[in-house]
């Protein structure tokens, strides 16, 4: 059987500490949910002194039912010359409810003296008088073993101490953090077996990535017999993040022969890491190992001749394993094998060498060149395909529209109009309508407006509309690019347009979204009457 | 002295390769240039061969003199069954003019025979060949051991055979690749020795990152004796992208002894690495190790305190060492200590227990909430101190304006105009403007109509103009988050706005730096005056 590592997530507390994180209590619910159900085993879900918030989201969270995971709450050993007793934040501690906590304790011994201006002896004291009253009162305590690394290089008999005052008071696991994040694999690896050969309690390991090795520090440490990973699902943290953990079970699990999470959550690692991104609203790094929109994504051509013969060739996984998928893309340093794919979807008899081909390559590159990127966007790609190869008719013409925004009636509030003249086979109609800014007047104008010769868009809605400014040097007269997602309740859509203003930007992804939307139906009836 | 590590960047090939990346040949000069500026050896320029812009590339840069750095054209072994002398791509290669050219070839079984259909004995002659035909030609040859590890884990006597071909042929290197990204750094230390005992001739690496790795693997390799490191600069290149050299060559620099870059470069790290995000044209990973803005940014309260005290408690290295620099960011966990630095600038004897500062800290708070972020926009956070403290008398009144948009006299055209109605101590001015949509154009209204009361604004422009969607699940409805930056020639400054409309948002932001500049002035006239 695989030997079980337990891993322990920190994306509510060290997470949070990452540049342009914040989360609400209904983005923490939605995340300790998330991770639950992907068999996270343990979730530290905040630090309930240090933020009131945190401490308000413990009490409330004590009433859901976890399947898997166990809630963690975080604080520090107690201040200098106190008793545990009189801690405020060993009170706020015990007042979040959880059966576990995690206490960072200081092993540097620089930290000790230039930091808290302490004793070396009354941080030994911290550690055990804190570990023991809360051990006493039921508590199972993982002692984070703050900058263990760094005070080990300094004064390993120091370092070893506070480890020792912790496992003496009865914590559970001791945890070896590299707080700033510098060690290299071969530190950790030397310094984890010293630790694991030492003591009898389980040794975990906490890493941050500031030498870009937060993940092989982790491994490196399990190698030594480390049974506890900590970090953060998708890499959140300070400075540059904590360990990615999506990418250390996936290592773990797939390529060391360790049990992380129960196999039959693997597949679900690619959805946990997005709903977890889009909670946190931040733009998911898309080259994330195993989780990433692109790490299965093939573009130079003859990489993308050699995956279709056979995946393994460029790919060090099967990414549904992980619940990913392949992308071949389409550049100018690809071959033509995945435009004509798309255009084979389309007419089945247009071959690689086809003069269609060769102009629909052309066009694509001046688009490309302009500033579209069709990778994501495959809608927009389509209608190109189709009006290059004559197989297309517009459903309607934007014969004219107008937005108008000005100073709305309070301070601070803006208004925006937009009118529409849409023409349907000889029929004129207008729209007018009010919306949140110019775009948004726009859209719901142009909708209302194609409702009345087309009834079947009331279903569409737009699901995610970004903006992207592609050269920003030239500022507010910059070119700019926007992708448009659209779904009808069943199937999703993207669509792009580029323009130096985003109201024409915008208009052309609108146009394409609902131009797309009108082709399905039309196919649809064309497949029922045959 | 540091044993010598030569750095071969990858940037304009492989990084090429990464989505949505792609270089005109402005934006290839500008990047050949700042790598040997910074004493990168080796720079892979393209793949005469399959882009024949990257032809024409070598073409023209043959004439640029470089200080440090030798380009490098990069190409396959001769196709099956024919001479080195039949073969396109060599062609091409030799076309490209260049002293040393990387050759890669088939070191995995696996793919010999089932992906380019050959004999295991064939692809051993193409390798011999064509490196022979090569350095015949008085070229000194990189031979680029495709799937290297791969290879040697499922036919490990055929791989070290490939290798055994290109070296007797001729090749200068052995570059070890792990192409396709899955090894993990015990396996790439094992194997790499093996190769550094069985050669005379130097060993390269080059890894890429779908196991999150590839840094790591790097230092594995050379921790084993390879001595040319390949990468990209910052990590571009397909899939997870490739080991991140700025991070590799920090680590050999800084931690390990090595010398990768003159000593005295390495202070320009950080520019260098922003230099190519900005030609690239990507949004910079601000979590990148080292050179990222987050790389020294500290958030968390207990940490700004302890780095205020000692930096080195919190920092793995100095910042300036690379080129980057500290940052304390302000947020709801950071503590008080970061709003009262600002604080104390504007009102030094503001204290961190004033009522001010609870007023201030409750009003970011506010803002926050609402979607503004005051990290990187510190001069609309200042105007909010002032502003909350009473320091602070607009400079002029913005009493109605309005924009409109419609369809422009050409197909695809837009036409975007705005009037704006200003009042600056009494008195009323308007002005209109037509701009590359509505952002610009009230942009341009707004400052010519105040130009007239200040004509110092002549002096300032946009340099900067970033739109992030907040909530993108709300689509064109979603609020706006937008950042400008602008100088006036000698200082930059950024400010942020936000708003359910990209208008409002954007002329927020508008109004604050208009304001900074004018309060600059108003400082710089008191100051003059005392």
């Amino acid at each position: 059987m695989d030997r079980k590592i337990s891993v322990f997530d920190s994306t509510l507390r060290d997470g949070a500490q990452g540049e342009g994180i914040s989360f609400s209590a209904e983005d923490k619910l939605k995340i300790v949910r998330a991770l639950d159900a992907i068999g996270v085993e343990f979730i530290e879900a905040g630090n309930p002194f240090s933020n009131p918030k945190d401490l308000e989201f413990f009490q409330k969270v004590a009433d859901i039912r976890l399947e898997n995971a166990r809630l963690v709450a975080f604080g520090s050993t107690r201040r200098k010359d106190i008793l545990p007793e009189d801690d405020d934040n060993l009170k706020s501690i015990l007042l979040a409810g959880t059966e576990h906590i995690a206490i960072f304790g200081k092993c540097w011994d620089f930290h000790v003296t230039d930091i808290i201006n302490t004793t070396l002896e009354e941080n030994l004291r911290m550690i055990s008088d804190t570990i023991g009253f809360l051990t006493e009162r039921g508590k199972a305590v993982f002692f984070d073993a703050e900058h263990f690394f760094d005070g080990y290089k300094n004064n390993r008999e120091y370092a070893m101490k506070a480890l020792k005052a912790a496992s003496d008071a009865g914590a559970r696991s001791l945890v070896l953090c590299d707080t700033n994040g510098g060690c290299l694999p071969h530190e950790i690896s030397e310094m984890t077996k010293a630790v694991v050969d030492a003591f009898d309690i389980p040794v975990g390991i906490h890493c941050h990535n500031d030498s870009g090795c937060a993940v092989a520090n982790t491994l490196a440490a399990v190698s030594e017999g480390a049974q506890e990973v900590q970090g953060t699902f998708i890499g959140f943290g300070e400075r540059c993040g904590n360990a990615n953990l999506t990418t250390v079970i996936a290592n773990l699990q797939q390529k060391m022969g360790f049990s992380a999470i129960p196999s039959e959550s693997m597949e679900h690692l690619t959805e946990t890491a997005r709903l977890i991104g889009e909670t946190a609203n931040i733009s998911f790094d898309e080259n994330m190992p195993y989780v990433g929109r692109n790490a299965f994504s093939h573009k130079g051509g003859m990489h993308i001749d050699a995956a279709m013969k056979n995946t393994r060739s460029f790919e060090h996984i099967e990414p549904s394993v992980v619940g990913n998928s392949r992308r071949f893309l389409m550049s100018e340093v690809s071959g033509r094998s995945t435009v004509i794919k798309n255009i084979q979807k389309i007419a089945p008899n247009i071959s690689k060498d086809s003069e269609e081909t060769r102009m629909i390559i052309k066009r694509l590159k001046e688009l490309e060149h302009i500033g579209y990127q069709f990778e994501g966007a495959e809608s927009s790609f389509e209608l190109l395909i189709r009006k290059q190869l004559g197989k297309y008719k517009p459903f309607f013409d934007l014969v004219d529209f107008k937005i108008i925004g000005e100073r709305g009636q309070e301070a601070g509030e803006h208004s925006a109009y937009a009118m529409v003249k849409i023409n349907v086979e000889g029929t004129t109609k207008m729209s007018a309508a009010e919306g949140d800014g110019p775009v948004n007047a726009l859209d719901k104008a142009l909708r209302e407006c194609l409702e009345n010769f087309y009834p079947v868009l009331k279903k569409t809605s737009l699901t995610d509309y970004k903006v992207r400014v592609l050269d920003s040097r030239d500022a507010t007269a910059s070119k700019v690019r926007v992708l448009i997602s659209t779904t009808d309740g069943v199937n999703e859509w993207t669509t792009i347009g580029v323009s130096k203003d985003i109201i024409g930007a915008s208009l052309t992804a609108l146009v394409d979204a609902i131009e797309i939307k009108l082709l399905r139906e039309l196919e649809l009836k064309i497949r029922n009457y045959m």
